[in-house]
């Protein structure tokens, strides 16, 4: 029955449920619940309801809800339920959810909350928070099982059962050596598919492909999309398994990587959500857009060297928009190819030097079909060839320029370890602008006594 | 051994296994590698070695290598591995993968090569091929396994081992009824967890999350990242089972959608990677460009419009640029948040309202800003509080105006079924120029007398 109801109608449902105090039915529903589904309900239901809801839920539900809220509701829900239960949620909790939640809070409360969870735990969580910001020590989990090398299947069936609660979703045993030194790896499948007395190690696949806690996560996507994994064990020097990361993580990841890049390509501030308020969403976007507006002034400068020329040719003015339209269109495609390749491409030296060659030749082609056509409309429009001719040159060698520079700038800022994404725009535009303009501008002036 | 090679020494070794002809010694490489090794190894080898490559890798290793490659490389292996090889691979691949080989290929050959796989293989693949294009149906693969649901643990376990070999990847089981409606699902961590006699149906989770065979894939996507699954049911009208998707055809769609949207919000042509011809760029990026000039020559008409206002005070241009782009930044910025916001909240006529007047408020305090900051920089520039006034209204108003546009075209066009990402970016610049421009020359010429 609970099968096909809608979220309104489930929220209903549990309401009655509580008022009722029904918490045998109420059990009955959340067992057929997704962790997300609870959470969603929790953020739905009214208010008054919620202390009651959580009442009713075990602390493993609470566990796995909290993994799936946004760190507001999750802090709502760690008040809510008690100092006991929140403790004992925390412990279960995943240890990335959990360093994550931990790490905007201040430091008294921190440590308020480590020192109440079980040691084990709260060491874990504490060794994760040590790793950078970024990288695959930080989103590890320790919640999956490993084996020594020297077990059996059937040893391994009974560990495997002991741990059920933590091997939860994935699904590959990690073989150690007496080291701790990462080994070989066993799927559940050849598992159930071995014989009980068959030794581990002549199961196991022994080139394992594992990160490195200090590795960034984009680079640990890029593993885990390449070989099709669910998890990939995360080994320290020495190739000592420490953690692993999972396949649900590595979308978040992949997610983000692709909303970062978005946002610093719209210079549209980091972050803005329907859900941020207007004077939040106005002061990130602002010191882009403050930027900007100096940028835009830099072109209005040097337009305003040339005012002699623009006085005697007003007709100058009308193309100008058009020029440094365009070439600043001209190296935002570029570096968007290059900045979605850089996420995914070795950038070794012949790669770059085809790059480069490639986009010079992809200008070519694009500065001869848009100059030919700016010739011939501004011929019709304006009447004058030689008017034609300067606007049609300036805008073959600007879109050239505007192509070169929208690959050249990116790759350097790479280079030098500075993100592209979000350095490259500002500059480009303002590379390209100040160019543009001289390039128009200078070549309008040596003509300028004919036009 | 084979653990820690880097690529360049496995290539070298595969090179000389092949050369003294060692198949043994080759096969024990082989075993340890993953299709995406097999598949660069393929790519990278001197073109004389691949023949022989070809031949010592059995039809399993074919198929899983098929799966890793580009079209191009796909069409080589199938071609060079001979006929039967070749059908033996292709009724083992990944459906999904073969239907994604078969659509591009020219009707006759794609014929023949589906008469000589087994007719279930070839029936199975031409099903797929029915779906709509970016369909659950389309991406979904029938290697997986059902169990009826009055089957116990241990009949579970022998179908599972029946099917070994398809059952690679995925650790759930999918409980039908008679009718072949899906009831349930089991994983396997459940499966070894069980006891032998107990029955599947009790054990399996029966609110299961199925997506339908005509759903959008990037909806299949929200599914399986909100519920961290690591496959997903589809199924037809009925709730028949009709295949699985699984997590790592997701994250492709991910990241396809990801380079998608930046891709049309750069106006940087669809598919141009680091490997794509510069000609063909140029055909890619041409159609944007060419629209852009167009857009560019109708703010270029507009100024001709205002000549005289301009004529009279040259300094009107130079603050031309700035207005207009910053118009053109705010709408931009706007539209990042829309259009990253439309593939994952619930657009609903609340969330839509609250959005547009956030983006109102966010774009006064934005306006007031940035006009006292222009004020103020034109007044000490040119040495005339009338202009300084006259760009700074405009300004504050154009900015309102940019962000407006840039919030409520991308919603009206998704409203349409139109995709906003590729309609909105020059819809919304030729949008911006005109206004900003209409309003910054309408102001200074009602003022024009006293500048």
């Amino acid at each position: 029955m609970v099968q096909n109801m809608t979220y309104d109608e489930l929220i209903l449902r549990i309401i009655i449920l509580l008022r009722d105090g029904k918490i045998r039915d109420f059990r009955s529903v959340i067992d057929e619940l997704q962790p997300y589904d609870m959470a969603f309900i929790f953020k739905e239901m009214p208010e008054k309801h919620r202390a009651r809801y959580l009442s009713y839920l075990t602390v493993d539900d609470i566990t796995d809800m909290i993994g799936e809220l946004e760190r507001e509701f999750q802090l709502v829900v760690l008040n809510k339920v008690g100092k006991t239960k929140a403790t004992l949620a925390m412990n279960k909790m995943d240890n990335d959810d959990l360093a994550q939640l931990l790490e905007e809070m201040d430091e008294e409360l921190k440590e308020q909350l480590l020192s109440s969870m079980e040691a084990s735990e709260s060491k874990a969580v504490q060794l994760l928070m040590n790793y950078p910001a970024d990288s695959a020590g930080r989103m590890m989990t320790n919640r999956y099982v490993w084996i020594p090398q020297h077990y059996t299947v059937k040893d391994a069936v009974v560990k495997l059962k002991s741990f059920a609660e933590i091997a939860e979703s994935i699904n590959y045993l990690y073989v150690i050596n007496e080291s701790k030194q990462l080994v070989g790896v066993l799927s559940y499948r050849d598992l159930i598919l071995g014989e009980p007395e068959e030794k581990v190690q002549d199961l196991m696949f022994t080139r394992v492909i594992s990160a490195d806690a200090l590795q960034d996560q984009e680079e640990v996507a890029r593993l885990i999309e390449r070989y099709d994994f669910l998890a990939i064990p995360v080994v320290e020097e020495n190739n000592v398994l420490v953690g692993i990361v999972t396949v649900d993580d590595i979308i978040d990841v992949v997610i983000r990587e692709a909303d970062e890049d978005y946002e610093k390509f719209a210079a549209s501030g980091k972050d803005i959500t329907f859900d941020t308020k207007a004077y939040v969403a106005a002061y990130r976007r602002l010191p882009w857009l403050i930027l900007l507006l100096f940028i835009g002034l830099i072109s209005g400068s040097i337009i305003s060297y040339f005012e002699d020329a623009l006085k005697q040719v007003v007709a100058l003015a009308f193309f100008m928009p058009m020029v440094s339209g365009m070439t600043g269109n001209t190296g935002t495609q570029s570096l968007a190819v290059v900045i979605r390749g850089l996420s995914k491409e070795e950038m070794n030296k012949k790669t770059i030097v085809r790059l480069i060659f490639r986009e010079f030749r992809t200008s070519i082609f694009i500065g001869a079909v848009c100059s030919v056509l700016i010739a011939i409309v501004s011929i019709i429009w304006q009447g004058n060839a030689l008017l034609g001719f300067v606007v049609a040159s300036s805008l073959f060698l600007t879109l050239i320029i505007g192509t070169m520079s929208g690959t050249i700038i990116p790759i350097i800022l790479h280079k030098l370890k500075v993100d592209p994404a979000i350095a490259s725009g500002p500059l480009i535009t303002t590379l390209n602008d100040i160019l543009s303009l001289l390039i128009y501008f200078g070549i309008a002036t040596a003509f300028i006594h004919s036009l």
